[in-house]
């Protein structure tokens, strides 16, 4: 069994102060400091290197509950992370040890090792199991594969494709046969998303026109729907869905800040069209990220499974992080580095 | 190979003079007069005995496509029938014999034998083969057994409960143990829906708050729902629908005379509660009427399978038939007669 020293020094976590209102700001956190915890019997203290920022977290932040249960005041805020194991009361685990889990937004954490994933060192870089081979990665890989049912030839759209689920989903397509288009905010996400993702072409949300740019990039129709925004893209692509088409509905991110719903699309055309739109949450599949991880961890190791990220430095800036990817200023994985790896 | 005799006399047909605006009228078509064509090789001739009258219609009568191709003007009006062989160049078939098909509206057809299907006499009234053991039967089975697959014990809401498509699909959901909610217009319907279809509530949408009966009716929320009437009935019930809901989306009749579609829910409950919406038609899986259409002979037969029709006499009478159903002032299965089944 390994040993269960006392770590020692403090522990810096961000818990909710109030809930935001429209978009998160720092002044909606505190830091809280209290010293490092000693484990318990079956626990594990580790120290935060990655934290994962997704969009998500907005609803977390909200009193009535979605699919989660809400962040209540003074509540850490939850979150994914990557850590080193510094001290534990559980054999499975050892000083040294790096781990997967949901540990929130602080600098250290304790937590029964049943709550942990240890990830081999060397087979990917340690971030890397936030997005591309982690919760995103897999969240891709879920709706593309159970639900879009991407056929060869057919014609694929994913909106957010430079973020971290986005740019997987439109990956997995093109590996499934299927043009790929990509919408994103901005030229430089565009292009980024046609030359180093591979996509067959990418649209700019921020045009003058979607609707006719979208019309442009998919003569053919839209098969297949990877939803991560809402709004006016959701009315844009869903104009242009051909009969049998399948959207996998991830997430409405361009609605999260909002306090009243916006009214959505007329749902005649579900029915003449025989669409199917179906929401999902990936864990409600647990399986499914050991499978993808699995599987993308040597097309991560060769280069053929494109990823980018964006790197804040410091816990304190999260919240800041938060707000920016809801307005869509990440580009590629958003992620804090809470401390070095080699600390 | 039977005789191609030379029907004689006059067929009489509804032909489309101009598209409607709002709700059609009588206005809308005329009617042709030509003989009665004699069958060339292949061909049958029939009497059309039954007309069937159901919300599709509408979507026929616009400019632009739907799910099928729309009726030009000049045209015959297309629905199904059942009809009597009255000259026959097709060897599969004779004089006497009783078919169903989709023929239009007109007193008379001719057409391909491959067209056709023979029923057998006597196993249940030749009506019913255009309700619940016709298209509307096999619509409410597939939608309800494919899509919302209700489970014991779960809670399961149909709209235009007492339709010809609405009785049957809450009568096969109650048979795989669901809880059965109907919603329909009117307490004579509602009624009906309770006492001989045997839901176990049934919410009047015409009520002052739809959404509290709903809730009074579903306290344990809505884990799947076929929609026939989208709408105010639509926003009501996906408010109640509970994680993992499956909605069967087989009509939005409220909005079938609407030029401008009003705007739909916002979709944002979809992700989180992981809801499945999927658009479906019969006609894409002509297995399921056969098989349909065997199992329920019998269930008609014994009176275990319940349903009720409205019927209208005369063939000059099938545009107001139209105007009705899609103003909910059916109450059951609407047919016109066209003729007497021993004429």
């Amino acid at each position: 069994m390994a040993a269960a020293s006392s770590p020692s020094g403090l522990r810096r976590s961000i818990v909710l102060k109030r809930r935001p209102k429209g978009e998160p700001n720092a002044d909606d956190f505190e830091v809280r400091e209290d010293p490092i915890p000693a484990p318990a019997a079956g626990e594990v203290v580790t120290r935060t290197i990655w934290l994962s920022i997704d969009p998500y977290m907005r609803g977390r932040l909200r009193e009535e509950q979605t699919y989660a249960v809400a962040i209540q005041i003074g509540e850490v805020m939850t979150g994914e992370t990557v850590g080193e194991v510094i001290a534990s009361a559980d054999p499975a685990f050892s000083a040294g040890d790096i781990v997967v889990g949901s540990r929130g937004w602080q600098t250290h954490s304790v937590t029964p090792g049943d709550r942990l994933t240890r990830i081999s060192k060397g087979a990917a870089p340690l971030s890397a199991y936030l997005g591309v081979l982690g919760m995103p990665g897999a969240t891709a890989y879920a709706g593309v594969t159970e639900i879009c049912k991407p056929k060869a030839g057919e014609t694929f759209v994913v909106s957010a494709a430079s973020g971290a689920v986005g740019s997987v989903a439109g990956q997995v397509a093109k590996r499934a046969g299927a043009r790929v288009i990509g919408i994103a905010g901005g030229s430089e996400k565009c292009l980024w998303v046609q030359d180093s993702l591979g996509f067959d072409d990418c649209v700019d949300h921020r045009s003058m026109d979607l609707r006719r740019e979208l019309l442009a990039a998919c003569p053919n129709g839209i098969d297949g729907y990877f939803e991560n925004v809402g709004g006016a893209v959701q009315t844009a692509v869903f104009d242009q869905l051909n009969p049998f088409a399948r959207v996998a509905m991830c997430g409405m991110v361009s609605q999260y800040n909002q306090t009243v719903m916006p009214p959505g699309p007329n749902l005649g055309f579900v029915v003449g069209k025989r669409v199917l739109i179906q929401g999902f949450i990936v864990s409600d599949r647990p399986a499914r990220l050991t499978e993808w991880r699995a599987m993308a961890e040597p097309l991560v190791a060769d280069g053929s499974l494109v990823y980018r990220e964006d790197v804040i430095d410091g816990l304190e800036n999260a919240p800041d992080a938060l707000a920016g990817i809801l307005g869509g200023r990440n580009f590629g994985k958003l992620l804090v580095r809470v401390s070095h790896e080699g600390d």
